[in-house]
């Protein structure tokens, strides 16, 4: 007898604006709110499944075009909503936006798309057959997930408004003040500094400000490709034994190859190998030894496993990126982490740098610098629709339509212009 | 509120012998009876997973250490039953035997042991979820799988028995009979010859016969590396613009890649490249052009999608190997065939040469060349307990314990040697 098909039936996309703190990067400064769009995949047999991905107004066009596409389509059915997908985008046009920092970025339009559509899709199958989403997986090999403590240059506050809880960063001192009191209210086990912001030489001794405070620590620093090859390399030799990796100290595959024949440590990237087209060429020259997954641009946990698959199988390293994210993303990230045995590095979070949230609370907590892998079936996570409500009425309030933190920055400073290499 | 495991309660193998008539190779000769190995995975809920794998003596002491292992792990652990089987195998000892021709092979051993249990436990999700195992592994993208007629030179007999019903095949006209009749009752749309077996001349001959009675067939030749470097350019120009890929024409990942910068059509393998250990040297010097996957020996079904994304990744195409098989088999990698988007040629079968099987009738039929996808929770095929039991039996009165079809040779031919290259 063949089996029960579980039809969607219906998506609903609310883009929402949660608060950001002013948190500096090397093309600017965070906006007073972060954009991120709820994905509601509802079926026929009464399940819904929970996406979520960014909402840069042209990512939002393109979700809606799918959405209208995809009714009837069976739960199950992944590799057609690929397929689909890569229609949809060739009709409406793949080029352009992001959601990342406001640049065109090189991933795939077809999989920065259709990712918050898989996971929605293995949310419903996990509700459908009784599993978490970590089962559909392979299964959990580690109970609970660890994060790291990402340390970022900031101001006390948003121009005009009260200084945050955090305050200030912005010299070593600030920058061990924020560790600290991350890793003791957190219990991260690594840290990671966003750097690309000051002269590198005072993000070298907030290294190793940051080594003398915390000498168990793995460290990392990304200053997001602001730097020549050459002042990469130098970088690289003045933290020699210090970083566990540097991350994008330089802009393309032939600048990172660059640096890498040069400095001991190795390389990481979530900007010069953002999609499958780039994993050949960069593996060619052995441009990176690490790659950062992020399965809102690699195109959902599926292909994300696949990027971990091909990292085993190429000789590289796997760690974990991550974008401003609310709660569904968390959850996505911590089950994928969890079925993803040489994903040995502690993943990126912007936790505790989010306040809001669109998810009930109580599920994905910190402990010792991990979050647990819910066990429910599912993601595990549910939406609080009062919170929904008021994070989409904020959306709508607040005027942003695309993330933009040089033309945030070029309100406050009106000479700056973001231009990588800058050192 | 925490999911129900659904855990292995036991492990059967069962060793069963089936008919193989005598079909040559670049090695020797295929013996009387062909050995597979039946696992069971049983479960606490009573649900049974079936997978199908060689049967050599050395693999079967492996298959019952790991059956032993393994009791009490959830269905959905597959990545904890991937490391499991690693450190089994790291402690019982991974090298020598393959099952294929009896030769060592560069597979890898724990990919080789894992399958079967690998594919039996996506039997059992399938059937506690109620979908058919082509919705695990994303949704089928097409309804039935096309396989390519398998043409073999071959004795009318094995040695003292009586001719079977293909009778003989050792020139173009055998090739060529074999191939209309093959053709004719099943509907084959490509077709391989397995070659090596006479000289070079004989077999262009071959293809150039098939060519002239099936103009619209895409054909391949696989003479299993029976050819130096040199003979193989030479073959690969005599047949430009016939083949639709060549097959292992020489062996070695530096030899293939010698071979495809001097011929026009895509090499593929199965014997250069059989674990995911050997892409990364085929991929820097583009050894071949086709990967032919099988879930036998790259660790199952999930892992061959991983393999079928690395090809698609690193621009190679993709097709399927068989190594002679039953029921079990068929259903899966009719099930993997079908959720594969990029497995675009006809997969190779040993379909009809089998003439005996374990499951229930009537479930694969042929039909123009391919079989549909099976649509019941699961595998879809059901064992037939008296097939089983009569199959194995013959195993025990068979007397073969490895598959040997060099020293099968020599007994009829004892001046035979297995050398490669031969021309
Ligand atoms: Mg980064
Ligand atoms: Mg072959």
């Amino acid at each position: 007898m063949a089996t029960e098909k579980l039809r969607i039936s219906a998506v609903t996309i609310t883009p929402v604006a949660f608060r950001d703190p002013p948190l500096l990067n090397s093309v600017g400064v965070h906006e007073p709110y972060a954009l991120r769009a709820v994905v509601e995949v509802h079926t026929d047999g009464g399940l819904t499944g929970l996406g979520e991905t960014y909402a840069d107004a042209r990512h939002l066009e393109r979700l809606r075009a799918v959405a209208a596409d995809i009714v009837g389509l069976d739960v199950y059915a992944t590799e057609e909503l690929h397929r689909r997908v890569g229609e949809i985008i060739s009709r409406v046009g793949g080029v352009g936006g992001s959601g990342l920092t406001g640049m065109v970025t090189t991933s795939s339009t077809v999989d920065r798309v259709q990712s918050p559509f898989e996971v929605a899709l293995l949310d419903i199958q996990g509700q459908a057959c009784g599993r978490p989403v970590s089962d559909l997986l392979g299964g959990a090999v580690r109970g609970a997930v660890p994060f790291s403590a990402y340390l970022f240059y900031k101001w006390a506050a948003h121009p005009g408004a009260e200084p945050d809880e955090w305050g200030a960063a912005l010299d070593p001192a600030g920058v061990v003040a924020q560790a600290r009191r991350m890793v003791d209210a957190y219990g991260f086990t690594a840290i990671k500094l966003k750097g690309g912001v000051l002269p590198p030489e005072e993000e070298i001794e907030a290294v190793r400000a940051l080594r003398a405070e915390f000498p168990g620590h793995p460290l990392r620093l990304d200053p997001n490709a602001a730097w020549s090859v050459e002042t990469s390399i130098e970088v690289g030799r003045a933290l020699d034994g210090v970083l566990e990796y540097l991350e994008d100290p330089t802009p393309g595959i032939e600048g990172m190859a660059a640096v890498a024949r040069e400095v001991s440590m190795p390389l990481a990237t979530n900007m010069c190998v953002v999609a499958f087209d780039e994993l050949h060429p960069s593996v060619a020259v052995d441009a990176v030894q690490v790659i950062l997954s992020d399965h809102h641009y690699w195109g959902g946990l599926r292909r994300s496993k696949l990027l971990s698959g091909i990292c085993d199988t190429f000789g590289m390293g796997l760690s974990m990126h991550s974008n401003s994210h609310l709660g569904i993303s968390l959850a996505a990230m911590t089950h994928l982490a969890a079925a993803t045995p040489n994903l040995t590095y502690a993943c990126d979070t912007h936790w505790p740098w989010k306040t809001e949230d669109v998810i009930e609370p109580g599920v994905l907590e910190f402990e010792d610098g991990s979050v647990a892998v819910p066990t429910t079936p599912g993601l595990g996570v549910t939406l609080d629709r009062d919170a929904l409500a008021a994070l989409h009425e904020q959306y709508l309030t607040c005027g942003l339509r695309n993330r933009d933190d040089t033309g945030y920055m070029r309100t406050i400073h009106p000479t700056y212009r973001a231009t990588n290499p800058r050192w």
